[in-house]
């Protein structure tokens, strides 16, 4: 696949492709045409070879307890090749091979220029937002009624068009089906503990939820040389695909009649040293905080809440030196750090095919929503040049 | 006065000598006659020179939202001379000028072998115990009946017991009635701004509270460097001292019809970069949590919650790459550090006669719990040797 190549299939301004609709909330996508409209000043329009589904999308989908947008365009995990460039883009072109984010990185606000920061100004995540933010408009019309656009990526679409910040640049030799998943989940759950948690070498590491995100924490635990690893999930089916990913002792809180914070308390002589969260769940999210040592623990919040939750503990839980912080995307950089990750991968330090539990495509994408509801697998990637074979 | 001095006064192992008791929730002390026990294992007893009241020991005397535990003496922020030791002390011999510490160090726990902590295992903070570790009993008594001792220190009385771990040995040639105020308030807000929330040079800083401790917080504020310190009371009275100590603007809640983090968030552009909770009052905590700038912020909480407190919040302002935690004596090690922030004083890279606005005879304590509670001043010294002048 060249710029070439693409100069002769999208040489309108408009592309007329397949996207999976989300007409209504909880209700199955529906392969639909749609018109995708060139890209603006400052956007790029990409197509994407290969997307695969983060629980993130599922809330919104699901909208319980979340904003309800719809008609919209899922999707933000995904691998792709550019274009079509608007005006004012100097950094990408035709042809290039990149990794879209949910949270951009403009490369001139105080966040971006911040080393403690990832959460840009302009470009974070913003899951209200529909719409782009050069004409507040959307690119993605079906006989010219918009659609919503979903974190600035919405790619479950053969095409979709992107904010230029939103876009990372990647080796165009790095194999797009197995490193889309950094796009989001996984370097997000490598993050919170390599970049927030900061397990010492030899230190406890709980991580609540063990889908891919908290997979990838525990990765993360294990690089830090963490020496045990508890992993706690509501869902028993987890604990033999976590074995593959260190974790060392697993706690599912339906077994136990105490809470799960003091069941992780006896098993570690007072509390554990990190706890990341991944699971989305108040309940988890108070736990993680509650579960870790006083004097020194430090729990990091991945899970994205509902928005009527509130986080509510003891004071004195808080003043008995414990530290809570929560962090997008693992505090990673996305422009700046991905394209590193990607060759970590290529050096063989990563691994990325254990998180690929299935693949399906285009035309199959419910089946990987019915995955993820039941707690199936980890990460299913979805492609979408398979969808003409079907 | 030397040890030789003290060998003739207090000859006998049972001291008898003037105390202030608390004998029910919220009533004025009576100074009365007690009895000093000898100190057993690990413990000493400490002639009182010079004590001063900090607010947690009105917080356990008024007992609103604490458990009540009378009858008791409390005081806790001291200077004083070792006038005994008890079976097995090698660390101090009478004749020592010494700091006793809320918050001890046995030197062999985990958190004392921790660099990130201080709550050790043996000697941490314990407001409900009003008894000695080694025979779960009281050294003071009126007439055989015990008193109760308060964190481990009891210092409104001439004489007390401490365990060894709680008392730092310091340069016999600081002024006690001057460096009395390190022991708990002054370094406490020291180190919860040098310490634990570390304010980059050129930051904003936002203090709740502007008592000994929130002063001594921005003290803290200002040597590293601070750009911006912005006070919030709810005692406008507290403003014009608070200059003094590199205060820059001042917020009183009451002046506003919006939340107050709203308001410290409008002043500074998105939130301020460290902010420090010094109220012991839960709405301030939260609002000192909610008004740090994401993607960086970090709250610091000090003050001491009531024991039915609730902090809540939305879990999204964490997620927002904030940060919060607690700490206790300013993440100081009370023996190890103490007598280096003493030097400090004594090389005057330290001021700590301003935040002492008062000073009264061991007769007139009761005025200092007025001070207090009428938000006049900052530390009242209660000069024990005073007591037979009056
Ligand atoms: N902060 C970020 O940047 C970021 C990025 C990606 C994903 N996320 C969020 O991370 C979370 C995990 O994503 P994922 O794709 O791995 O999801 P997933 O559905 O694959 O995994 C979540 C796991 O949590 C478990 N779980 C749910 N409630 C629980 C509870 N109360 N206690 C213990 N376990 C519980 C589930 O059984 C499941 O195994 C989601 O909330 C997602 O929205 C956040
Ligand atoms: N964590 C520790 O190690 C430690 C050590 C010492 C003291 N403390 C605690 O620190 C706190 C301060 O102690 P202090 O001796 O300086 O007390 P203080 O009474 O001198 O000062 C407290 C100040 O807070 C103000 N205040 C109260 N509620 C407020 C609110 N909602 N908003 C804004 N301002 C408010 C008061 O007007 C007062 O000026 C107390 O809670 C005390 O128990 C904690
Ligand atoms: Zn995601
Ligand atoms: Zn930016
Ligand atoms: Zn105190
Ligand atoms: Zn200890």
């Amino acid at each position: 696949m060249n710029s070439k190549q693409f100069s002769s299939t999208t040489a309108g301004q408009v592309i007329r492709c397949k996207a999976a609709m989300a007409w209504e909330v909880g209700k199955p996508l529906v392969i639909e045409e749609v018109e995708v409209a060139p890209p603006q000043a400052m956007e790029v329009r990409l197509k994407i070879l290969f997307t695969s589904l983060c629980h993130t999308d599922v809330y919104f989908w699901e909208a319980k307890g979340q904003t309800p947008l719809f008609p919209r365009i899922f999707g933000h995990e995904v691998g792709g090749i550019v274009e079509r460039v608007g005006e004012g883009v100097t950094d990408l072109k035709p042809g290039d091979h990149v990794l879209p984010v949910f949270i951009g990185e403009c490369k001139e606000c105080r966040h971006c220029k911040s080393e403690e920061s990832n959460m840009c100004d302009l470009l974070r995540i913003n899951t209200d937002r529909g719409v782009m933010l050069n004409d507040g408009k959307s690119r993605f019309s079906i006989n010219r009624k918009p659609i919503y656009h979903f974190v600035g990526a919405s790619t479950f679409s053969e095409y979709t068009v992107l904010h230029v910040g939103s876009v990372a640049k990647i080796n165009p030799a790095a194999p797009l089906d197995k490193v889309c998943v950094l796009s989001c989940g996984i370097l997000t759950g490598l993050g919170a503990t390599l970049n927030v948690a900061k397990p010492k070498k030899g230190s406890t590491v709980a991580v609540f939820g063990l889908g891919a995100v908290g997979l990838a924490v525990a990765e993360g635990a294990r690089i830090a040389g963490a020496s045990r690893i508890l992993g706690v999930d509501l869902n028993a089916k987890r604990f033999d695909e976590a074995k593959k990913f260190g974790v060392t002792e697993f706690v599912n809180p339906k077994d136990h009649d105490k809470p799960v914070h003091e069941v992780l308390a006896e098993m570690t002589n007072g509390g554990v040293d990190r706890s990341i969260e991944c699971t989305g769940s108040i309940n988890a999210m108070i736990s993680a905080f509650e579960c870790v040592h006083d004097g020194w623990g430090v729990a990091v919040l991945v899970g994205v809440p509902n928005k009527d939750d509130a986080f509510k503990t003891h004071p004195m839980n808080i003043l008995n030196e414990r530290t809570i912080k929560g962090t997008f995307f693992g505090n990673y950089k996305p422009r700046f750090d991905l394209p590193s990750v990607v060759e970590k991968y290529m050096n063989k330090e990563l691994e990325l095919e254990k998180f690929i539990t299935h693949e399906v495509s285009f035309s199959e994408i419910n089946e990987a929503f019915e995955y993820m509801l039941r707690g199936e697998g980890l990460r299913c990637i979805i492609r979408m040049d398979a969808l003409s074979r079907i």
